[in-house]
């Protein structure tokens, strides 16, 4: 599908090796994490800055659409082509410098194509880490411009938080470099254009390399699973935690009693630490430090012990059962939801994220209305409830093939309910990929619509009109559809 | 100066309360924090965001120049007008609306005329508090406005890092008001266009109100004061306390004997900690808990002594002394340093930010060049070491008439060395103001100017070509100097 004249430009700039043209070559380009297979007329692999300006300058002149593709783990088809086979990947898999580590700045210098464990292997020999903790492996690029949360959001923060320089391209006919910040930790000595890079999906340009503030490696932790009293008593607790705990408190993760049944039905390695059965809801509760334990203090299984204590005595107490044990053991069993899950069937995700006081009284609400109106539907959340974000995952119960219109009337259901009555967001932290195209064109209000397609254009130097924002369709140029 | 029919619509709008034209009235407004006098046409007070609105609406049809105004504590003349007498103040000391506070979520909604101490009363009965802590009270919009950093940023970050939602009203036809996301911790479903009015002074339109996220108030604190055996024994002893303090570390602060020499002259309350006259550099440490202390764990204070016993006993040891007391008087110290400066006499002041790990070369440097090649200036600088933030404050060693050729040499000197080789910022929480719109046209690379002002462009919905960034610039109207 490539033009013999955009072969052989693409060629030229990123060598053999750098252009995957048969199908089997392309296929794991092709091919999202959970479900969906595009169709590309070319995959690229530029190895260095240079060649990624020399491809956007290209695609730019000769008007192709491209699509950025970074680690490939994302949910939403952000990283993937459509299935029109015209579309140009722009892998940057081969960004792949050795991280610059700046121990005594706590910074770290990284290629966009460095994978999350392969940073955090970097870091290890400075006492060091980048804290973003997801159940799959991204590579750095993608983190940035998903602007990646994680289940530590509590305690770190986002992606955002850790960006001080970027360096990024952009999809104008020159290719433009930038270098945005120079790695200081303040500056407010003009407009922070990093900002607009993170978390817009590439939509702006394509980031080569972050320079990223990183954190002192955790020295110990402690954890406890979670049976609350009832829905209300979430939200008691995490306050309570958040008061006792202090600044202890590194995570604090919801998980239904279907999430945890599916992941220990598929995953074999999970031991099932409750005795009865499994309960309806768990929170996994961590407490973490990074200062080694001195002699004479309350280790932190200690704290935790102490604080669950306090809890129980109360009058209406919050808990009714908690589970202590090894961390590792329990983190397994939260990152091996999603897994447990993809084997157990088909998943229909909700990225959602809430004011975190409303979350559990959506959770309520929904699996009601479910109930009535969807009941060949399972509710199998998770998510990251101290921020009031949740994986709302429906699966159905009896496998059958999909009802497409009754598959688009549950989306819509839901996301009305989410985000007209509860103020919700549809992608907490999976970003904008093709999979919430629609939603974003429906529920984003029309004047920011019209910003980030004008603030797009600034970027590709190109008439605000011949711009919309959105992957794979304001990279470029638009499409019609 | 104001038109007759402007004077009749602004009256119209904002009523006779709102509106100041004697100069006795205006003169607060149009008197900077530290040095720095302007001339308004007219000072303007709205009372909510529909006043906020009709106001900008009527300023940009009419294309005058105006100047947003919060609580004017900044020290680079953003905020005041200048000497024209043609500009108009639009004040947003009467949006003072009761903040609102959710204490499960830990957010509060502030009105942009809310200074800090207000808003820090407010929340003090749900345990919460912001945690930008500076030596001036300021109003909560010019906070977002400038991203204030401030002593506690080592710990809580900046302003940035707090705002969850924004409301603004933009510099266009329209006095278009806009709602900026919906209070979420997490949402990355479209473009996040609060980061745009955050930092930016006001060149992007006028916040009137911001939801922000709050902390548990620390519950104890203790306070050290080290001296360290020389500039490189500083980044030693801060990596230090990150491994050792960990989690509780929330300021590490740097003074120098001239600061504190200035600030003991001249604020008689302070008393001087330290037993033989002042050393040449000072170290506030602070650690913090917001969990109450439990029985059998070390104090805060005994952590922090056990810290510095072990950095005593060291070889090279990197301390020469250290201080224990009340954390009061310590922060008393260190906040007295700019007025006590004040009182010294006319201070040329730099707010310049570093790689963390260059901060204390930078300050070896240029104190040896200022020693050659301007000697008749002190350098009585502090600042935020542990973020690599320093205020490089000079003062005249004996009173004299400033000569301005010399002060412009001086200042283009220092500047010179802070940018050029260390990849500095001029400004690191100041903003851009007037008093620094040459070293931002000077430093400043082009592509950023650039891209800022077509952004600024697409908010003020006008031409690129007619509008500047920078405060009094691009906001309405750009200016032909």
């Amino acid at each position: 599908m490539l033009a013999r004249e955009d072969h052989d430009a693409l060629l030229r700039i990123v060598g053999p090796a750098g252009l995957l043209l048969e199908p089997a070559d392309r296929l794991p380009y092709e091919t999202a994490a959970r479900y969906g297979v595009g169709s590309a007329a070319a995959v690229v692999r530029p190895v260095d800055t240079a060649q990624v300006s020399a491809v956007l300058r290209h695609c730019v002149r000769r008007r192709l659409q491209f699509t950025p593709q970074s680690g490939n783990t994302g949910l939403v088809l952000g990283s993937i082509p459509d299935t029109s086979g015209t579309q140009i990947v722009i892998s940057l898999d081969r960004l792949r410098t050795t991280p610059h580590v700046n121990g005594a700045d706590r910074t770290v210098r990284v290629a966009a194509g460095v994978r999350l464990s392969a940073l955090n292997a970097a870091l290890e020999p400075h006492n060091l880490f980048l804290p973003i903790d997801v159940s799959s492996d991204p590579m750095i690029g993608g983190m940035v411009a998903t602007n990646t949360g994680g289940a530590r959001f509590l305690r770190y923060g986002d992606m955002r938080r850790h960006v001080l320089a970027l360096e990024v391209v952009l999809p104008d006919e020159a290719g433009t470099v930038l270098q945005l910040s120079n790695g200081l930790r303040k500056d407010n000595a003009h407009l922070d254009l990093r900002q607009l890079f993170i978390g817009s999906c590439g939509a702006f340009g394509i980031i080569t390399s972050a320079t990223l503030e990183v954190h002192p490696r955790p020295q110990r932790s402690a954890v406890a699973l979670l049976v609350p009293r009832d829905e209300d008593a979430v939200l008691d607790l995490l306050n309570a935690f958040e008061v006792r705990a202090g600044e202890y408190l590194t995570a604090f993760e919801g998980m239904s009693e279907a999430a945890m049944r599916h992941a220990f039905a598929h995953v074999r390695t999970l031991r099932n630490p409750f005795l009865d059965g499994l309960p309806p809801y768990a929170i996994l509760v961590e407490l973490s430090s990074s200062a080694a334990q001195r002699s004479g203090e309350p280790t932190l299984d200690q704290i935790l012990e102490n604080v669950v204590t306090e809890l129980a005595e109360r009058q209406a107490a919050p808990l009714s059962d908690v589970r202590f044990g090894p961390p590792e053991r329990f983190w397994a069993l939260r990152h091996s939801l999603s897994e447990g899950l993809r084997a157990a069937g088909p998943v229909l995700g909700f990225d959602l994220s809430f004011r975190r006081s409303e979350v559990m009284l959506f959770r309520r609400v929904a699996i009601a209305q479910l109930a009535t109106i969807f009941p060949e539907y399972e509710v199998c959340d998770f998510g990251h409830i101290g921020d009031g974000g949740v994986h709302f995952n429906l699966m159905q119960r009896a496998p059958a093939h999909p009802n497409a219109a009754r598959v688009k009337a549950l989306r819509d259901h839901l996301l009305d309910l989410a985000i007209r009555d509860f103020g919700a967001s549809f992608s907490g932290e999976h970003g904008i990929g093709r999979a919430n195209q629609e939603a974003y064109d429906h529920y984003t209000p029309a004047s920011i619509q019209s910003y980030s397609a004008a603030i797009a254009a600034v970027f590709a130097r190109m008439p605000a009109a011949a711009v919309r924002f959105g992957p794979q369709r304001s990279v470029g140029e638009s499409d019609d559809d």
